[in-house]
């Protein structure tokens, strides 16, 4: 995987260059009295691979190539070099669009507008994994932004955004809100010693009201379910740039091992990226079979979709280790799962008190 | 209706005190040797009646009562009452709850664990329709919060929350985030003029990084769709208590108007605390029919759930008036919907330099 510049300003300049090699490339093709190519990272499922050593999903070495050659890809051919000047725009403008801005923005290019949204966010999936695998550029990279902002953060971190200092334990009790364009926030200090990542809102203020992020020394981070982009990379920067450890507290139920597994060991979907999003040493410390036996906490019992997932999950590489094996049998066992708020049956404040004390090796 | 503390730490006094009287109320039945009792604002619907003056749903008259005497009903008594103790513990501590939390704590109660969390959410919804009708209260102002965090906000407003400063132009990109607890934040300092909420938070991002918040004097407001309570809330504070109109830029769709029109007439089902919630003045400047033609944008098809709805909305009284009327008949006939992001077909700056402008009477 190539080496992936840190900061911001240095990704764009280099996205920037990049992107005019892209084109560079293709205007070479003209001058040599060929016809213009790209070779585009193949994304079948037959191509994606579970690489045991990085422990998350990546691409393998196959390619299609695309060529204004081909009366059926010519279309395409010329989209894809409409979606890359926008990009290269974009990043002349200092500016960032979303992909549906790109699709409407589409309705006034030569190339001519897309189908639908499906066919230019596969363009800018075939353009991020070309730059994603030479370059280690993501989409944000080139300023095509998720829509959704990330996850709250709060604790004791200070990052400067575009010149302005935020205090993640003075932006309010909602805490600092990470953006879509977090590879461009810079870290000015921290001094947590650890990231508490929490699945839903209730519980991420339950922590800050209890001031878990002052008692753990820690982040509390407030996923909002299945972790968006921009959280997944603001955890993987945290652990790198950080150095700190990021512990995942989810529900006791398969959606919560998922949401904790998309972060540890990223999807199958963004295998072109994961060397980007993954923190494979990230640490689940959410509710597992044996915490609903140990603390008998209030239930409901798996749905059929559960059980299916579970065995889904039995199967998974990702889940292959000893650990997650022994609480999928074991969950499956029980027929039971549990929410992360069950602790609220022994008081509010159980959860810090007792819970997380344990999980995290730091009861006396 | 009664008149409303302002302020969240009197809100939070009145609030203890009224929870004693209502447990006073019940002591004295008993030391009467009478069975206790309490009277429930009836929420059926057929007990849910649009306010013509006041431009909102409210309860009407009908009351029912819920006795210690009846086996039928004295469980659910006991578990009021527990639920009224829970909230005066909660203001006591100084603490807040989610609804699922509190459905976790009756784990824990002598009066018994719920069924499931619907049960105990209506019996909150009786409690505080018990005391919005007579107190005005919430049940934010009794301890018992949402899950969900409110809207972005991004622009020249000065908060504060427990002490901590907080300025809507200095929390970052993705602004500052409304938190549940909203009545307790004071606004310190306001130099805008006026809100533009906005329904997706990809055209949230689109005005922030435009600047419109400058251009427009303005707060701009990420609602994320439906705008959560806590959302409501703000606006309804920042129209009344900073005087600023609001706007609302929602999508040129049945759904669009709906998250429009629950800001502005409040909805059915919170009959009994719309007067905390809904502003009336709202206006609406999203996409309308008239816009699709007027501005040729790019459109989608409406699907048939889309024209159902849209025939729903025509005998709605809170679409009674004459724009409205005149722009779902437009709608219909045209048989297409469309985006606020569509503008994008002509600039991204488009919908800043030329529809906004227009919409808010700024064009020169």
């Amino acid at each position: 995987m190539p080496k992936v510049e840190k900061r911001g300003k240095e990704r764009k300049k280099k996205a920037e260059s990049e992107l005019k090699n892209f084109g560079n490339e293709v205007v070479e093709h003209i001058k040599d009295a060929e016809p213009p190519r790209i070779k585009i990272p193949s994304r079948s499922t037959s191509n994606i691979v579970y690489d045991e050593a990085n422990r998350y999903f990546v691409l393998g070495p196959r390619y299609g190539v695309r060529t204004a050659a081909s009366m059926k890809q010519v279309k395409k051919f010329a989209q894809t070099m409409c979606v890359a000047d926008f990009c290269k725009e974009l990043i002349k403008d200092g500016k960032f669009a979303t992909l549906r801005e790109m699709y409407y923005t589409a309705e006034g290019w030569e190339a001519g507008p897309f189908g639908d949204q499906g066919e230019s966010n596969a363009l800018v999936e075939d353009l991020e994994a070309w730059f994603g695998l030479r370059f280690g550029l993501k989409r944000e990279d080139l300023g095509l932004t998720p829509e959704e902002d990330g996850a709250a953060v709060y604790g004791q971190l200070v990052v400067d955004e575009d010149g302005v200092t935020i205090d993640a334990t003075k932006a309010g009790r909602a805490g600092y809100t990470i953006p879509p364009t977090i590879d461009e926030v810079e870290f000015v200090k921290c001094k947590a010693k650890r990231v508490i990542a929490v699945e839903t809102m209730g519980m991420y203020h339950r922590l800050v009201q209890e001031r878990a992020w002052k008692g753990f020394d820690s982040l509390i981070v407030g996923l909002k379910g299945q972790a968006a982009r921009a959280t997944r990379r603001f955890l993987k920067r945290a652990h790198d740039e950080l150095d700190l450890p990021v512990h995942l507290f989810c529900d006791g139920d398969p959606f919560g091992f998922h949401i904790a597994m998309v972060i540890i060991s990223g999807s199958a979907k963004l295998a072109y990226i994961n060397h980007e999003l993954a923190v494979p040493d990230a640490q689940f410390i959410g509710v597992t079979a044996s915490d609903i036996v140990d603390y008998k906490l209030p239930t409901d019992k798996l749905r059929e979709l559960d059980v299916t997932r579970l065995k889904q999950l039995q199967k998974d590489p990702r889940y292959s280790g000893e650990f997650w094996q022994s609480e999928i049998k074991c969950m499956l066992e029980l027929g039971k799962k549990a929410e992360q708020q069950a602790f609220s049956k022994y008081g509010l404040d159980h959860v810090v008190k007792e819970y997380l004390p344990a999980k995290l090796g730091l009861k006396q």
